[in-house]
């Protein structure tokens, strides 16, 4: 259709170069000491396990996107758009992270982490949705994608999180490292369609 | 002829990582609230609103950008000259975001946003004409770009709004967002020709 | 020979990367005004000139760095080291164009500034001369690299523009600005030598 | 097999941005001097130094990082994971580079950019043994990681530096800076076995 001519090679390293940047300003936000002992580390450390919490789940979204961008037959403008959206919320994620790692485990900074979360993930099932309807039902992407549990799963368990987060922060992102862990594995339901097309 | 040496793929490349640098780091301006409480995010609000205004207007640069440089035959020297050209204003885009998310709607950065956006559509402008001149009249570019009602409105809208807002800054910024939602729908003109021709 | 198994891609495409950044990042130094009134942005026009001229170096040294590579045949160790070269002294260009920005043109900023032109342009001869050594005088590079007189001219003029710039800050400003004119047109001898071989 | 559908263009790519926006951010550490004479520059100069060193550091991986994804055959689930998690350690480079820029050779900062250094190293070693593993001992990989000597080497040495710079700081920044002497040759292990293959 008319639609089509969006190259998902271009699509692909504008995303990529976005969540390059995005994975890589988290470390700005480590301010460097004044001090020169190991002790004045100690206040970085918090900051430290947050960035590295948001690093796994940049790597996590790279890592699904290239698969969802690899098994996509065509891109429309409404998709790049999708696409465009997922990375707003992405782009985030620094501001979040820094906000939980330099105040620690209060509500406000767990809750709105947790918020960001689920907006990109959200709209990470937006744009896998689009792609597969595109595609059709019967493509590579509308058979993985089908029956979607991990997806609607983590939607439900960030839900959980932000409303835990509000009465005990810990356990909100202790709810957001176990999404991490959910999805940490790549998409097998894609992989495993993909590979039994290509015998 | 000797001029037409440059690599499209190349020019992409960079372009691609120039605006989504420009895209991202606009996201350093949201400091991080001394606070912890909800209430510590209000003040962010109209920095976010300014950001996600400009992130849309960088999202459709990215995109008419994709679609005019996929279009062209060829890249000259002063082609690409006029690429940089508008990357200069694009670049300037974060700048005028943060003036007007940190000081809201008051008279010189709002008039300040639209004229960097104002720039930035004659830059646009300029390199759009440079290439369809450059494939000639009968190319794709040629009679895509043809007459460019919506390139030609959006300089007068841009002025509008920049007069405005010396008086109303809320009716220029108004302004400025209702040529974000004409130019959000990508350049049909170019899709059709193109898909016109590739049947 | 065994020193050129790396790809001509991936050395362009990480260089584009990084011109890309330093040429971005200047625009981090355009710091908010405080103030809402036109006359807030006063202060900012030297940074903003400095910013424009350091703009159009960079985009010199990436549209020749763009030409050199597109007519080199293989890359080496040595060769890519070379490269790297270059990009530090680039990389400091956003350093003196800061400095120059906030102290307008007095001595030590603007000596600065042709201290790091005139190394970052020694290092792109060293990358041409080595380029055009491993290709061999026969080559298209050995060639058009030939008699290389703008290069050998534009070292003379940093030169004495440091030199100026230690009396007259603003001769030696001049100076820098002559050259990038020079340099604004792409190499026409690489273009042309190209250009023979491709008819 | 069912992990192998990630391609190694866009691992490259997203490495090669990741990589470039770390080797660019450590320059934003260079703060431009309040004075406006030369004297004004001397507090840089560690920073500088320091800089300079990292550089070399950043543009030695990304090198090696080139020739190993360049010898390996094909990516998975995992190998995506080590490659980064070698990203990771990388991007702290600038946050310790930084702090020892503005502390000069105190035990803290020296010892903890060493420990920095080795894990990034460790990490190195880590990817490179699960791209040898996947290709099997009779591939190129195989063969040329082999009995790496040079990786063990440098293992010990960081280490060495570490031990060293709780009690000599001068002396473990010495054994960093050899270490980068040893590393600035490329890895003639892989480019041999590959200029075998390629006659």
């Amino acid at each position: 259709m008319s639609g089509e001519v969006i190259g998902k090679g271009r699509i692909e390293a504008f995303s990529d170069g976005v969540i390059a940047i995005i994975i890589t300003i988290m470390v700005l936000e480590l301010k460097v000491p004044h001090g020169t002992a190991f002790a004045d580390l100690l206040p970085i450390v918090p900051v430290l396990l947050s960035y590295a919490l948001s690093f796994v789940y940049v790597g996590i979204y790279w890592n699904n996107h290239h698969h969802l961008l690899q098994a996509a037959r065509g891109i429309t403008g409404p998709i790049m758009w999708a696409n465009l959206h997922l990375l707003f919320w992405m782009s985030l994620i620094p501001f979040v992270t820094s906000w939980i790692g330099e105040t620690r485990d209060t509500v406000a900074p767990v809750a709105s982490y947790g918020i960001v979360l689920l907006m990109t993930a959200a709209a990470y099932q937006l744009l896998a949705t689009m792609l597969a309807r595109h595609d059709g039902p019967g493509s590579q992407l509308g058979q993985a994608i089908g029956t979607d549990r991990k997806g609607t799963l983590s939607l439900v368990l960030y839900a959980s999180g932000i409303a835990a987060s509000l009465r005990w922060p810990d356990i909100g992102l202790a709810i957001y490292v176990a999404v991490a862990v959910i999805w940490f594995i790549p998409d097998r339901r894609v992989e495993r369609v993909l590979s039994d097309e290509r015998p």
